[in-house]
């Protein structure tokens, strides 16, 4: 019997809040790879939410999507079937495979992914990623904390923040993080070690950051934007640093959205508010790689997946996201990392 | 009979604009110095829009100013009376006199303008001045342009922006001046030589932005902040710089001003928004005012003064700058400067 590639496929791009019924389940032959090709089975799909982004009208990251399109995604898998002397089949690769169950990778573009002990195949999901380029170079060479400054980080139970917040933390930093619920402060509080959490959603959100922040806020690792990065405002100290990896509170949105009202306080402060993308520190992943296995093999940094089983499940994963679901990086496992 | 020091003291804070009933007018006699100070008699009186902001209810640059307290502001004048070894009658010193036609100074503070040939007194309130600092070093240390460049620069036709549209200029950059009247562009375009120039009350603003910016912007130099901001935020360049110096649009508001719509372009192009204050570069005022002079002797450089006569206008004369009135840097001419 034939091995069947199923896909979800964008059907029509969300207006507000996506769900399932933006993408079409489809199937096909799995596809032979042509000569500089390799055949990828898909073990984990990456679930972000800059996904959400690529989706909609605004200017993007990236090219747009279009209709009828798999949904792209990137994926963490094993070779099936090798056009290319570059990889064997059981090689693990990493690559932008998409929302389906195989893949067609370019070998010249698929990333061999190395095989170091104690290092899971899901540890890479979370730990050598494009959100770790973003959480590595984001905070260190756009927020350039100082022992012993007070960083502020949002989303920090999401697969970018919760890496902030401990690199901040390794750096003699007083953190702060913010979050979306009882559990998630918990977790920072209590495994990654923050000295302060926060939830937003608390009526007396502005008064806990001000009273966690006693001498100011030095870093600002920013994935919301909105009304967090309003608060914050408030509290920056002179010569304070806002590193804008992303601004989650307007994926879902359509229209304009009144930017903060306190961003005069850069001038007043005379601090830096600036945007960068992990793209841009493709070429130094190494470096980031090499100091976050060196932090992760001596315990000082540690991670957690929300691995939801079933590539069926991506749309509810990636919008649940948006409900503030998952803990740490959200992962589709697509198949069994073990099986061949 | 004695001489008189006429005044302007803050009667009550302005809630929106400011006038002339914000001040009470006083006179008291001309104090006498008491060692270690200096009576100087002002010959200029600087007016800017920083000013206005430093009567407001918000966070301030510097002390809030008090009901009853001489309004204060930057003062070029001529020592009448010392008690110190460090000036002698007939000196003409810079420093934070006031609203008034008589101050004291501390002799340690005050500063010694120096007499260089063919440099009128009138030329140091515009050229060798705090909005000089703004202009020399907001742009080239904040902004950071390169050669063929383009830089956007708001407020242009004021003190500080027609200062930064000329070392642009100097520096080889597209210049593109936004400023409020015809009559305002056209000196921009004719006089100071910028690429173009931008009425923002313009229906066609936003298209005349992009049209005069066929390569992006590089770097905006901001004086306004408000609406001007968010258009040009739509256009800048990946890597931009935004140079924060002050944000005229807030100033005679009172209450939350939503911030621009477009700020998450900052994170879309990996761009830098950053605040600055002259008064940071006070300690290289020097650097930044050898190179001033030297464009200005090669002709590269000139200043305009909007020069309103007798101290009685001051609060007029401010007042005037929110309704566009300036072209120039923004002085009240309290006495004569030839005169003893």
């Amino acid at each position: 019997m034939q091995a069947m590639n199923h896909q979800w496929r964008l059907k029509r791009k969300p207006e507000t809040e996506l769900s399932k019924d933006n993408f079409s389940w489809t199937e096909e032959a799995v596809a032979k790879p042509a000569a500089g090709e390799i055949l990828v089975r898909t073990i984990y799909l990456s679930i972000d939410p800059v996904q959400r982004y690529w989706l909609s009208e605004n200017p993007t990251f990236g090219p747009p999507v279009t209709e009828g399109q798999v949904m792209p995604g990137r994926i963490w898998g094993v070779v099936e079937a090798s056009g290319s002397p570059l990889f064997n089949p059981g090689d693990r690769v990493a690559g932008l495979g998409g929302w389906q169950s195989y893949c067609l990778l370019s070998a010249e573009e698929a990333e061999a992914i190395p095989d170091w002990p104690g290092v899971p195949l899901l540890a890479h999901t979370a730990l050598f990623c494009m959100q770790a380029l973003a959480a590595y170079f984001g905070l260190l060479e756009v927020g350039r904390p100082s022992p012993g400054e007070t960083v502020v980080v949002s989303a920090a139970a999401g697969g970018v923040g919760s890496l902030v917040v401990q690199i901040a933390r390794i750096h003699g930093c007083r953190v702060v993080a913010i979050a979306g619920s009882a559990e998630k402060c918990a977790w920072l509080r209590d495994e990654l070690g923050v000295d302060a959490s926060i939830d937003y959603h608390s009526p007396n959100f502005e008064q806990d950051l001000q009273n966690q922040c006693p001498a100011g806020i030095d870093v600002f690792y920013d994935n919301v934007g909105g009304s967090i990065l309003d608060a914050v405002l408030l509290h920056i100290n002179t010569h304070a640093r806002i590193a804008s990896g992303g601004f989650i509170s307007h994926y879902n949105h359509i229209g304009p959205i009144p930017g903060p009202v306190n961003l005069h306080m850069l001038t007043l402060r005379q601090a830096r508010m600036e945007g960068f993308s992990c793209f841009e520190y493709v070429p130094r992943a190494q470096e980031a790689f090499a100091a976050i296995r060196q932090w992760y093999q001596e315990d000082k940094i540690t991670y957690r997946a929300h691995v939801v089983e079933g590539l069926e499940n991506a749309p509810d994963t990636l919008a649940g996201i948006f409900h503030g679901h998952n803990i740490g990086k959200g992962v589709v496992q697509v198949s069994a990392p073990g099986a061949s």
